[in-house]
């Protein structure tokens, strides 16, 4: 099962990263050696998904932590390390500046600053360590996958086909995806579902990103307009729909992909079980609901215009957020590394 | 207010006709005199919309039948008119064949078909009675939208936003549109509402004609993507759902753009009136319900790729329905020429 390597280290520290933007026409990967490169990357969607985004912050956090004294040995005199202290927390602070909506990326930062605080009291090299925590959080999440995806694929009944949105996948985690994760479990013993992939306008992630990993895996899939999602639950041949989340709220609210919602009311009226798949880092136990998480607005462009040619009437206005809330009540349940629960009880998972 | 006139009679009494794959970047017109000509334009949607299909295809009737013999004066033998009754019933059938879904179509049709037996029979001139009656039935549909304007505008409040989705105005229609008409209506008495276009992948008859229309007529239009009426119902701004049809069964079912399906669920979660707005001549009463209706499945392409270039990854397979079946109990009430019913006593209209 052949799946992208969406970021990696190069030999000399900076990251190596594929560029969504890009793909599926073009398969090309960028060297990013700076803290200001990453953010870019990071708002612009040439890396996206909100474990994946934790991951390229927290690398970015490494990678300026190695920009002063340089080498791997680093200087260790604790004048050098506070200026690392300071390029750290400058690079927090940019890093968490990009997207607002997931909670991975605060989260992610977090832990590095926290990680950073510790080594200067200890007196240990920044950039060494702070290179292996961001190599730490890479690798739990790749573990994260491994969890969700065999917890998720016991919710699949065999031969199954199955509904997603966006991409939840190997381009938007650190392993085998969040929602595509049972997918990818069940794949690799010979029994994957089908998995019918709405397009997700504006940006496309689920024509140019989903459907791109899932075939180069050699899963079927099946593309779908966004408005055709309702009919073709109708149908009656999708089982469940796997989704993944950029926040969920303590009350189990969940922040996804704009398009979630609508899928969730079509999902309610068409009793298929909608399954939120996500990393305990994904829950922000500082929400009360989904109404207090911050939405992203982007660019009237990415809806008015396709690669830099307009499609729509000149000179109208445009709502593009990025996201949207879909209520707890809509999820069947949360499934996630450490179990799967009721929406409602997803703050229990945090004790 | 400045409409635009997707469709007219040359003075040689060939078809102009508006080619809407091109909107909103061109504004071009093609001449059409041959029933191929036509039947090639509706079945590539360089004219679309129920109501403007059914005018278009009349009026290639009426062209098929001016072929033979020439002249205004027509040739009167009844040898003539045969022939010429012979090419009308091949550009009926012809014409039939382009698209399922829409029933103005066939109804158009058969009444053309109608009138070209009584012409023979009475011995009348086929050419400019066909003429006459293609004539007749764009100036009912234009009566028409003018009476669905006129009762939509009353279900509208003061001051409103309204959603809407694809395009069910001028360039749908013989004249202000059938979901658009109340829109136009208001605003020509300088009260016209706002309105939320949905963008209607895949061929974005939103963002590309309804967009186009409402902007140049001067009306305020706000793009969203489909997948974010869900979010934007919640928002709670959008007064009620004004959408075309194109095809109503007799129980209340309607078959309208796919997304409509979906956009009626958003409605209901969000108790948003939903008004389907239809000449009557879309109601098929030889249809129970609406999983009756034929569903058009158009090409792969139209959701892979953009003007030529792929835009999903290769090699999947697609699901395309150009519409989708909104269950009666989904639509508050249905807005026709001959008045405002429920859905369930739409069969009413056709006593």
């Amino acid at each position: 099962m052949q799946l992208p390597n969406p970021i990696s280290w190069t030999p000399a520290g900076a990251i190596r990263l594929l560029d969504q933007t890009l793909l599926p026409a073009e398969e090309r990967y960028l060297v990013l050696d700076s803290v200001d490169a990453v953010a870019e990357a990071i708002r612009t969607l040439r890396v996206r998904g909100a474990p994946l985004i934790g991951i390229a912050a927290a690398m970015g956090v490494a990678v300026a932590a190695g920009k002063r004294g340089g080498g791997a040995g680093g200087q260790g005199g604790s004048g050098g390390a506070r200026d690392q202290l300071g390029d750290v927390r400058e690079a927090v602070a940019s890093l968490g500046a990009t997207r607002p909506t997931a909670i991975n990326l605060h989260w992610a930062l977090r832990r590095m600053e926290r990680r950073a605080n510790r080594a200067v009291i200890l007196g240990e090299d920044l950039a060494p360590a702070l290179r292996a925590e961001a190599q730490a959080i890479w690798d739990e999440d790749r573990e994260m996958c491994e969890r969700i995806g065999a917890l998720g694929a016991a919710l699949i009944p065999a031969g199954a086909t199955v509904g997603t949105i966006c991409n939840a996948g190997a381009l938007a985690t650190g392993g085998i995806g969040t929602a595509l994760g049972p997918i990818y479990h069940l794949h690799r013993a010979g029994r994957g579902p089908r998995v019918v992939v709405p397009e997700t306008r504006p940006l496309l992630q689920g024509s140019r990103l989903t459907a791109w990993e899932l075939s180069r895996a050699g899963v079927e899939c099946t593309l779908i307009a966004d408005g055709m999602i309702a009919s073709r639950l109708r149908l009656g041949d999708v089982a469940c729909l796997l989704v993944g989340a950029d926040r969920i709220a303590a009350n189990g609210d969940v922040a996804n992909k704009i398009g979630t919602y609508g899928l969730a009311l079509a999902a309610k009226a068409h009793k298929v079980p909608l399954y939120v798949l996500a990393p305990t880092s994904t829950i922000d136990p500082a929400i009360p609901d989904g109404a207090a998480i911050p939405i992203e607005l982007r660019a009237p462009e990415e809806v008015a215009e396709w690669r830099g040619v307009r499609a729509a009437a000149e000179g109208i206005s445009v709502w593009n957020p990025a996201f949207d809330v879909t209520p707890a009540e809509l999820v069947t349940a949360i499934v996630t590394d450490r179990g799967v629960v009721p929406p409602g009880q997803i703050s229990r998972l945090m004790d």
